[in-house]
This record gives C-alpha cells, structure tokens and sequence, in this order.
C-alpha cells in the first residue's frame, strides 16, 4: 500500500527494489518519500486518539504486515497552549509541542523506532546510525530491549549525557575525533562493510515516516484545528520534512483542508539549509563547517537539504537564522515563561518567534513550536553550575544571604 | 469533605485548624493523614482514565473548590509490562511505573502540582522546600509558570543536573554547604520567619495526595489489577507513604479490594528507616549520617518515620537495604534489558527485586518497581565518560577500533 519516489527526480520505486536512496540521483539528490495509496487507505479522524502512542497512525505506516514495536512509549507527548504567552506576541495561540518526554528525551524516538521495526522485519542482527547525539541516545535506548545490537557513530564532542546514554543503554559507541558530518560518511562505508541496517534518518526513507507522527498528534490533540505556522528547528533537515509529510498525509487522507506555514530556523553558525534555501530551485546542497552551542542542529553537511526546501517552500514557508546567544537566551526565557526546559535546539523556535516578533513578521496567528528535546540532555550548554554561592547551614547566614541577593 | 488525623495521637482536625503537624505530637511525631468521607465520594472504575493526568482524581484530591491545575501535564506516565523479565525472575508478572517522564523528570511532580494549587487557594506569594535535588527542581519547574516564587534549599552536593534546573527555571537558589538534613531544618525555620508556604513533603500533608496518584495510576492502567508487591525507593518515607494511601484510597472506596504487600529500598550508607521499623512499634525516628550515591534518598534524618512504618506494617510489607554498588548496576542492568534510564534511587527497586530473588524471597507474583526518577538527571553517579576512548576520523581506524573491541 505504498512506493517510494525521489525527490530529485520522480522515479517511482517499491520497497526492495532499492536500498536507501535513488540510484540515479545519488544519496545527496536522491532522498526517497514514501507515499501512500491515499483513495485507497480508509481512515477517519474518530480512529485516532489523543493519547494515544504513535503506532495509532499504522494504516500510515510503511509497513506491510503487523510490525515489531517498542514496548516503550514513543509518541503521545504532550501538547500545551500558552495563551498568556500568545497574547504577548499578538498571536491567536501558542502551541508548544514538547517531545522531551519521550522515553530517551526527544523527537527521534519516533524514528528510532521505526527503524526498529524496519530492521526486525528484514532480518538484520545489528543497526547503526551517526548522530550529533540524540539519535544516537535514541537508538541505543530503544534497541536495548530488542534483540539488536545498535552500533552508534558520534562525534567526541556530544554532549557528555548524551554519550552517557549510549554507554548505559550498552550500545556500541564509537566516538569519531571529529565532526558529525566525519562520523556520517564514516559511518556508511562502515556500516555497509559490515552489513549493518542503517537508522541514519536522512538516508533510510522510512524513518521519517516514524518522525512525522508528530505532526499528526499535533492535529490530533489539536481537536482537528490545523495552526496556522509551525517552527521547527533544523539540521539535516529531515524533521522539518517529516513535520510536512504529516500534514501532507493527513490532507491527502481528506482529513485535514491544509498544510501550515514551515518555519525553519538553524543556529547562525550551521546554517547551510538556509543558504542552500536562499540559492533558489533547483535545491542543491551548499556544505561548510558548522559551529552552534546547538549540537542537535550543528550540522555542516545536511543530508536532507532537496527535501526540506522544497516541502518548506510548498508550505509557503521559510528558513531563518538565530543566534547562539539568542538561542540560551531563549531556554532561559522558555523555561521560566512554560516550565518546559528545552535543550538548546528544542529551544531555537522559541528564540525565532521572538525574532520574527520583534521584526513585525507575525500576523494574529496561530503558531506551533516543536520542541525537541529535554533540556536534561545538556545542561552544561545553558548553566555553569559549578561555582554556585553557598551558603553557610546556619538560619541567620541565609537570612542575611537572601537580603543581598533580593 | 476531607480531614486531617495525626499518625501518632489520632488527634483529628479540620483544615484550617492546624498549619502542618500535629500541635501535640511535634513535626517528627506528629504528621497528618488526610482522610475522605468515603462513604459520600461518589466514584466508580469509569471515571478514570490510563491516559489523563493526575487531576482525574480531583474528587479524592484534597481541595474544597476547583483548583488552580498546573497546565504541564502531570501524571499519567507509562506503565509498562516486561513478561520475558518476570519470566526471568519467576514472577508472574513485572510491571514498571516510570515517571521520569514527568515535566521535570522526576515523582515530585505530583507533589509540587498539590503545593502549588495549595499556595494559590490560600493566597501565598511565595512557596519554598528543601530538597536532595527532585523536589527542588520540581517545584522550580511547575512554579515557573504560575504567579508564585519558589525558594529553593538544597544541600551544595546536589548533582549539577538538577541544580541546572533551579537555576534554568528562575527559582531562588540557597545552596546550604551541608547536607540534606541541615538544608531541610534551616528551611523550616527561614520559610516560617519569611512567611512563606512549604512544600516540604513530610511537614505539608497535602503533598502526600499528590503523590499518591502514582498509586491510584497503576491500579487504572493496570485494567484495576492490583499488584501483589510493590517496591518503592524510601528516602524520608513520604513516597512509600504517598503509595500505600492511593492503594487505601481505593480500597475504601471499594474499588480494589486489596492493598498491595510495600517493599521500601534504601541505601545501606542511608537506612534509617529501615533501622526504625526493625526497632519495632512504636516506631519512633532513629537518625543518624547518611551517605548514598543515591541522592534523592541519601538521608540521615527521615521526616515521615511513623507513617511510612505503620503503612508498610499495616500493607504485611517490610524494608531492605541495598548496596551503592548494587544500585549502580541496577542502573545499567535496567537500561540495558528494558530501555529505562533511571536515576541511582530510582533503580533502587530494581537492585531490592534482583536481591529477593537471590535470597528467595519471591513467589510467583506480580511485582511492580516504581522508578522515580529520570537517569538524565545524574548521569555521572553510573558512567563517567569523561575518558571515552576516541577513534581518528577514518573508515580503517574505525574497523580496526572494532576489530579489538568486539
């Protein structure tokens, strides 16, 4: 009940016929959407619920038969209004999307999770991707209770609590002196040495459709109501992309009458979808280094690029830098407002919608921000905990503490 | 339609009448059980849900009028089964209530969403705990979007994680250069000279209804099976406590007919609770020094003695220690077989069930472990990754690093 098709270059595909990507365009070029027979594929919005995990979207799948799902809970996390915070910024509504709850702590359990699945089916023993970090504390988490060994290629430099993940999950690590983009290419010419299944999502067509199960359960716990703009952050830009397959599906479905606005937003010093946006069609990838307190979305060689643009510019949306700076600035600003405390990628939307707030770009809309992950996951990047003010466990030195510090 | 009886005298009061503790019988002796008119609360198995928050309980919640909710969603984390565990260990079923999943990580969200509806029904401005780190930044967490401002007592050896959290959420952080204990009586007595309101667990006995939603969430998402064992992490004995009271509630209101048997874990270098309920009835505190890796239950000075010993006695449970060193690899064991992340107290009853079933002690039962907390939140108590070793960004690098190391 569904194909594959290139992004490039329209050529159609079924599953087996090809491996990752199109043959023709290449892996840059070539990424592969997986669509649907959607006139064929009865669903109607009273099969889903709010609540419920992300195998409720299974019709919508790409899977054949009943498939091997994680026993942990992916998906069904929450989405919150904040309309004291809309107001502040003129909008009808805020929606915050918060997927930091997920069992490892963001967004990429859903994909991990389909690649699970993928693998168990096609028979594969062993699984591996590349990751700035959370794919990779993603993959190795929920593949710990399956029967496969997960092998996790990441640059040295992630996180610590990342990297603490993978290593008490007892994934595979290997740590690459050097970027994310080393461990990538380095990791699919190992991968393929070794016969390994491959989760690195850019690649694998089938793990954005686990990704774009988030962009149902907004509509979903949305009661219906489609929001006007989604922000979604970006790096290889395959989450973006799967935000719009979402949308996509569920208007081919007849279930939703249109596609939100896309937002992209990159850190300054990693912004090469937003270059490769700005180049104009035809998309081509514009690769260089990437720098950005924002590992999850440091990335110097997208891998997602053609997709991303072209869904974005679909949507009759946009790609938008934030800084650094602004980016912490807006964790500290997220987390005091909602109580939701974002790793620093999660947090770029919330620091775009300030910026397109001060800049007059928002009407009297509604707009959702995807966070992606737990702020738990890098703490280092936002507080320097280390030399706090103590104070002496007396009452009268907290007395007289409090008094200088109010 | 509630009211509030002491553990120790039975002495009986209306809110109102007292602010924490019993007047008779002191803070340690003397702390209060909130109690229902169960005869008139008018519930039944349909008006629960294994998938909406925890203020689905509002009728057994201990609130006159509606209540100030905090808008993150509280509760209503996964239940999960692990048959090929249980098999493992002959049991006859494992369950594992997670709730690391929590908006800050961590069970004490339950109680912070209680103190905080608490604080804004009596008109308070500010509200302050003392805590090894969950509750601290629990309550900075919730507080963050509500009116009120959280102060915040923890002892300066609290991991830099949830120290992280304070200080990202914008509470008001006094790090006391001392321990847990210290923390907690300077608390009481800055709180009380400052007016503020206190979300101290023990001293506060509404914040034990708050947790006890854990309690009352297993039974639900548990299709109203009752467990024959759970086993809880016990630090000052209010979670336990907080366990057996949803059981309780149930059961009064004949919607279970029996109270799970409770096994309460605590660190070997921290079991005063466990030495108060081997001294026997009448259990009286029995303080001392305290040093765990656990952090969240390293306490020398346990604050809900009576209450979770006479529960314990009452549910024909008993407690047990475990090693620092068994807690650590019951961290890794957990991840490892089930994808759970926990944090040290939250394995806690991981290590307990590996112990009784070395000793055997177990039947073939249905055992529930309650995790407590999110392993992010303490990554460097399990693995130091400081040393990870590298690999040189090439493919015959890599395939050589994974030559020797498999």
């Amino acid at each position: 009940m569904f194909y594959l098709r290139c992004i490039t270059c329209g050529s159609e595909y079924e599953e087996g016929d090809v491996e990752y990507t199109c043959p023709r365009c290449g892996m840059r070029m070539g990424t592969l959407e997986v669509l649907y027979d959607y006139d064929r594929t009865k669903v109607s919005r009273e099969d889903f619920s709010p609540c419920a995990d992300m195998w409720q979207f299974r019709k919508i799948l790409p899977f054949k038969r009943e498939v091997c799902r994680t026993h942990l809970r992916v998906g069904s996390t929450p989405l919150y209004s904040f309309p004291n915070i809309a107001k502040k910024f003129g909008l009808s509504n805020l929606l915050v999307k918060y997927d930091g709850s997920n069992p490892t702590g963001s967004y990429k359990d859903r994909a991990s999770a389909v690649a699970i699945a993928k693998a168990v089916e096609y028979g594969y023993k062993d699984i591996y991707c590349a990751s700035t970090g959370n794919a990779a504390s993603s993959l190795a988490g929920l593949a710990a209770s399956s029967q496969l060994k997960a092998h996790i290629f990441v640059p040295a430099s992630a996180p610590r609590a990342k990297i603490s993940q993978i290593v008490v999950y007892g994934a595979d690590l290997i740590a690459i002196d050097g970027t994310y983009d080393d461990a990538f290419d380095i990791s699919l010419k190992v991968g393929s040495t070794k016969g390994w299944f491959s989760r690195n999502s850019a690649i694998n067509p089938y793990l954005l459709e686990g990704k774009k199960t988030g962009a149902l359960e907004i509509i979903v716990q949305n009661n219906w109501n489609v929001p006007d703009t989604v922000i979604v952050p970006v790096g290889d830009g395959t989450v973006i992309s799967s935000i719009y397959k979402g949308f996509y599906d569920f208007k081919e479905l007849g279930l939703i009458n249109k596609i939100p606005r896309l937002i992209g937003v990159q850190a300054t010093g990693a912004d090469r979808v937003v270059r490769a946006f700005e180049n104009g069609s035809p998309y081509q990838p514009d690769d260089g280094n990437a720098h950005s307190v924002a590992d999850s979305i440091s990335v110097g060689k997208p891998r997602d690029v053609v997709k991303a643009c072209k869904y974005v510019k679909n949507s009759c949306g946009f790609f938008i830098r934030v800084s650094d700076q602004d980016i912490v600035s807006a964790v500290r600003e997220l987390a005091r407002s909602t109580g939701i405390f974002a790793e620093p990628a999660g947090a770029a939307p919330f620091a775009a919608l300030r910026f397109l707030f001060d800049v007059n770009q928002l009407s009297h809309e509604s707009v959702c921000l995807l966070i992606t992950g737990n702020g738990l996951k890098d703490v280092r990047a936002v507080e320097n905990v280390d030399n706090i003010k103590t104070v002496k466990p007396d009452v009268d030195s907290v007395l007289e503490f409090l008094e200088h510090s109010c």
